[in-house]
């Protein structure tokens, strides 16, 4: 029997348990009139922009399926590869998404009866997403394999696959990440600073815009985020797959069946993982993130051991177990310190609040420079887990270790995906007008979902680092370089490439920030002029426009989605058939290593600016209202698109120009550039 | 007769230059009473925190210089090449500062004549401190030359001589640049924002805290700092002499007289630059910015003109002279691309003012993303600069674009370090009670200043990036690499080196940044409790306690700057000896690589939050006292530490980790670390 056929069933099993908790979810009440509407309001939204998104990036995907096809080192074959990627991508978010946007309003309606029966809709719906996310992508690369396998060309065609997929997460990430961003910060900007009303106030003109932000951004754009992550790194791997076979490690069908095995086992591990993630009915939150944990870290075990059954039943060398391992705890251990820099519970976050009371200036500074120094555990683990995976397994290692950090995703973004569900159902509880005990629990339920979502981001930052440097590792490969002295540290191409790769996640970073920063301007304006223009709505007599809002953002998101992703599919194009091949691995080393330092830079400092308001709001150094809150609030602000629209993309940033190298490299290998 | 004669003659010229400066300026009368009684204060403030940070310093000297002569392959003559780098640095700075302080008083008193005579006692005062710098690095170093060329030790010892001077101006630029910075956002904090008085006012107890800082961080701390860049980047051009040789552009002597001669030439054509910074009595700021172009300018033909003699007459390759075009003309295009991010007559800044009318989050985020969008041009820049230089004039011709962006050092940093001089004056004609108009005119200076500053600040991280780059080369030939396959980037050391080198500008500028935090916090209680206990300081009938402020900064920054500076040190030693020599090569790129980019972000963020600040001050979107410009002010204090503490620290950190690798090369050959 071929193994893939293992992958196949953890795949299918997946899916099914995912179609088990939809049934679930679906089958809880919908809520009083008032909720369904506003549920309505939020899905009309939602479903608009993700149809006028994939519209756009349909165009996309048809132009560069038929550039793959025409050039002739490629062809029609890879071009298969990349839209069915770009296709799985696009049905993962559309699921994902699907599930949120229905589980809104039916965690408000069931957080009325109890915070755990709250808890268990919102968890629910996550994992729909998370399990469908890994089990869509393993179903996806079985598929090509079982088509493939036989030909020649198996190794250019998967990476097809890898590049659809990150091409469809680039646009969703960004596009998502601005429209959540802009709609975020305009809302709070008249809402909570100049009016004084407080969030989610059914006045504010912006706020469906809000709630659909979070469901296109938080949900949507991070499955397929998430989604690329996972098949990349299996990609990266098989790609690897004959440096595996000339460091004597296994055979190259072993080395492509073990990244699916590994993976196909974090599935089954993640599956097991979900149901041990149960509290009795005492709604106590420690309770409940110790269950999560419990989940999380019972799947990394199994994973584990799943990871030993397929080496030891496929004959691969023990080294690669090693190489697991060093994926799988530098995972946790990055999880862990971004929970510590991040979380109001320890001294960094603590120290942002109490800066703020100097004012909001002293407030960036403080978590500005926790971001900084937040970037050295990660960065510290990372290189570790190169050193173990390649000490025992090689460059294939480095792959290996990817995939361990990344095996246990179905959980992992499971508790990631539920937190803007409860965000929204708390937004919808407010709105309602429903008393302000129902609104507490789904703040706890939202608390909780930003630990556990800070956790996960800075494990997908980890993983990103490995997966992209793989990547490049296969570029390498790939495009036949033998002779290593030409991507030297002594090769000026290499140094030009590497001083011009540091500069992307820079100027990336920077095109986000402003698009947020343009589009959030739009948004108050247009909330102003509501609150100047509508007669009664400061009264509440009036009913604002929410439509105008969420007509801005979803134009304003698409349209400042192209700049930022076209530059990054265009930049490593450029460098390779303008500069050269060895120029461009230098080009994706320097990128990486920004790209890593600044993501986690952003994430971090975003998330405790996040936290240090919410430490002062528990009453600590004036409480709510207080001018430290006020300060606060403005590191929040700045905070956010850095912790969600830019910080996050440059994850897949990386990624996506460490495989367009790749699916390239059978043209740039004939390529002569400036440096040959 | 020995060419470094030539040199000789150039060093002696420019310190007999400064000398007739000097005269100049002690003979300008010393201003009233009031003007002296502050001018004093100020003086005893900065003299005391020199003396006790060279204090300091000597100890980390000794220390170091010991282990140095201990070390077998090192010995005594690295060591005391080593003390003597350090003592002409000291020097430098000391001379700089006292300059300073001296013309501060003078400046306040002629600016009440005329503007004119304002500028000119400001910007000879600033040119003593740029010509000193200059004249003592070429003195300094061609004493090295005619005491040890002979020896075969010599390309040991002229490291020991950068090594020294990077050492004090780690430790000069950090103290410094938390002392001046913690003095000023906590004075602008307690007088600006919280009391609503003007800056400078009297009643401020941390105002001639402010000043004292101005004096040792923007003068002493940038001497030092650019002392060494000067230094280093001859040094690194003379230690890849063999480099030249092999390539056939130059005999070794040639090789080693070459970078003496440009620099020389530099010097002449800076002495004849400053004599063209000249103006008609009439007090336009415009004709004062063009007379201090035309003396940059001229000085930069006049530097080609020089280095294309002294490559005519030593016989050497032309190649070179493009090289040091390709730096020139680098430098010039890194300067104006500053000016056109963070001055407000551009695009850029006008629009952070604009973003400041929604708050200071947006001005925030604006800030930011201009300042990671600024990073493009000197990146480019860099980049064709070290494609060209490498085209004509291999590795060797990387070192030569690097002098010849700092050939013109001796104007460029005179139009720099008249700035802090003429910003001093300002504050003391409002404490002395002068009418407003001497203010506009002293503000005026100020506001020249920070046009020309930042020019010159965005030409020192170019010539930064290239000089450490050029160490980074002579490293890998002094160690011995010759298999260059062994820093290829598939070598697993060097991705780890590479990743770790990246986090080092991260950790250095938050631990710089949370300095200059917790210092303020101090100066700020400091400043609140002398106006709630000292009866009658509100009123004006009391004087606040200035020493109380003084001495806690001094306390502070010499504390702060231990651990920066120690990390800065032991980092690429641990990397050397632990990981091995092949991964501090990809430990110093990556570093190179962040810090190159990082500081250009902090320094132009920094620069276009303060300009955007001063442009709503001119009235624009409300002027001052609107909330606009309360934003800004909150944007100009979290860049105030960015552009004037951890920014330009960057510049010092990759040189000074370069150049010990450099220096301990010849033990590091030896040395079997984790990766051989």
């Amino acid at each position: 029997m071929d193994p893939i056929i293992l992958a196949v069933i953890a795949g299918v099993l997946g899916l099914a348990f995912a179609a088990f908790l939809v049934i679930y979810v679906l089958r809880q009440e919908q809520g009083s009139p008032r909720i369904r509407e506003i549920s309505a309001a939020i899905k009309e939204g939602a479903m608009a922009f993700l149809r006028r998104e994939y519209q756009i990036l349909a165009i996309f995907v048809v132009v560069v399926a038929i550039i793959l096809g025409l050039i002739p080192h490629l062809g029609w074959w890879v071009s298969l590869s990349f839209v069915f990627g770009a296709l799985c991508s696009g049905i993962a978010g559309f699921i994902g998404m699907n599930m949120a946007i229905r589980a809104n309003g039916r965690t408000a309606a069931a957080v009325q009866k109890s915070l755990n029966q709250g808890l268990r809709v919102s968890f629910r719906s996550g994992a729909v997403m998370g399990i469908c996310v890994v089990g869509i992508g393993i179903l996806g690369l079985s598929i090509l394999y079982f088509a493939f396998h036989g030909s020649v060309d198996f190794l250019k065609i998967i990476p097809g696959f890898g590049f659809g997929a990150s091409l469809i997460a680039i646009f969703a990430r960004v596009g998502g990440g601005i429209y959540t961003k802009a709609a975020d910060t305009g809302a709070d900007l008249v809402g909570k600073v100049e009016k004084g009303i407080p969030e989610d106030d059914p006045r504010n003109a912006a706020v469906i815009a809000d709630f659909v932000g979070d469901n296109v951004g938080d949900v949507a754009g991070m499955g397929a985020d998430l989604f690329e992550s996972y098949v990349d790194s299996i990609i990266a791997t098989m790609a690897l797959a004959t440096v595996a076979v000339m460091a004597g490690l296994a055979t190259e069908t072993t080395a492509w069946y073990l990244p699916m095995m590994i993976a196909a086992g974090g599935i089954i591990a993640s599956i097991i993982g979900a149901f041990l993630v149960r509290v009795g009915e005492k709604p106590e939150m420690g309770a409940l993130l110790n269950a999560l944990r419990r989940g999380t870290f019972s799947a990394s075990i199994l994973t584990a051991g799943f990871a030993a059954l397929a080496i030891y039943f496929l004959g691969a060398s023990w080294g690669i177990l090693w190489a697991v391992f060093a994926g799988l705890i530098a995972g946790m251990l990055i999880g862990e310190s971004t929970n510590y820099f991040t979380s109001y519970n320890f001294g960094p976050t603590r120290r942002i609040s109490e800066a703020s009371q100097t004012g909001a200036g002293t407030t960036i500074t403080r978590g500005f420079a926790n971001g900084l120094m937040s970037t050295l555990p990660p960065i510290i683990f990372v290189v570790i887990a190169i050193l173990v995976a390649h000490h025992f397994a090689g460059f294939y290692g480095i792959a290996i270790a990817g995939i361990g950090m990344l095996s246990t995703l179905g959980i992992t973004l499971a508790t990631d995906a539920y937190g803007p569900v409860a965000d929204n159902a708390g937004g919808i509880v407010e709105m309602s007008g429903l008393p302000p005990e129902i609104r507490e629990r789904t703040d706890a339920l939202d608390s909780l979902g930003n630990t556990t979502a800070a956790t996960g981001k800075g494990f997908a930052i980890g993983a990103a680092a490995l997966t992209s440097l793989a990547l490049m590792l296969a570029y390498t490969q790939a495009v036949g370089i033998v002779d290593i002295t030409q991507i030297s540290l002594l090769h000026p191409g290499v140094v030009a490439g590497l001083f011009l790769g540091a500069l992307m996640p820079a100027i990336f970073c920077s095109l986000t920030l402003n698009a947020v920063g343009r589009t959030s301007f739009a948004i108050i304006n247009e909330v102003r002029r509501q609150f100047r223009e509508i007669k009664g709505l400061w009264e509440g007599e009036a009913r604002p426009e929410y439509g105008k809002c969420v007509d801005i953002c979803t134009k304003a998101a698409l349209r400042e989605m192209i700049v930022p992703g076209l530059m990054t599919v265009a930049a490593p194009i450029i460098v390779g058939f303008v500069l050269g091949k060895f120029a461009l691995a230098g080009f994706l080393i320097g990128a990486t290593a920004t790209g890593f330092l600044i993501a986690i830079m952003m994430a971090n400092a975003g998330g405790s600016w996040d936290n240090a308001k919410k430490w002062i709001e528990r009453g600590n150094y004036g409480g709510k209202g207080s001018d430290a809150h006020k300060a606060a609030v403005v590191g929040d602000m700045v905070g956010d698109p850095f912790k969600d629209t830019s910080g996050p993309s440059l994850n897949i940033m990386i990624k996506l120009m460490s495989i367009i190298a790749l699916v390239l490299a059978p043209v740039l290998i004939n390529v002569t550039g400036i440096f040959g």
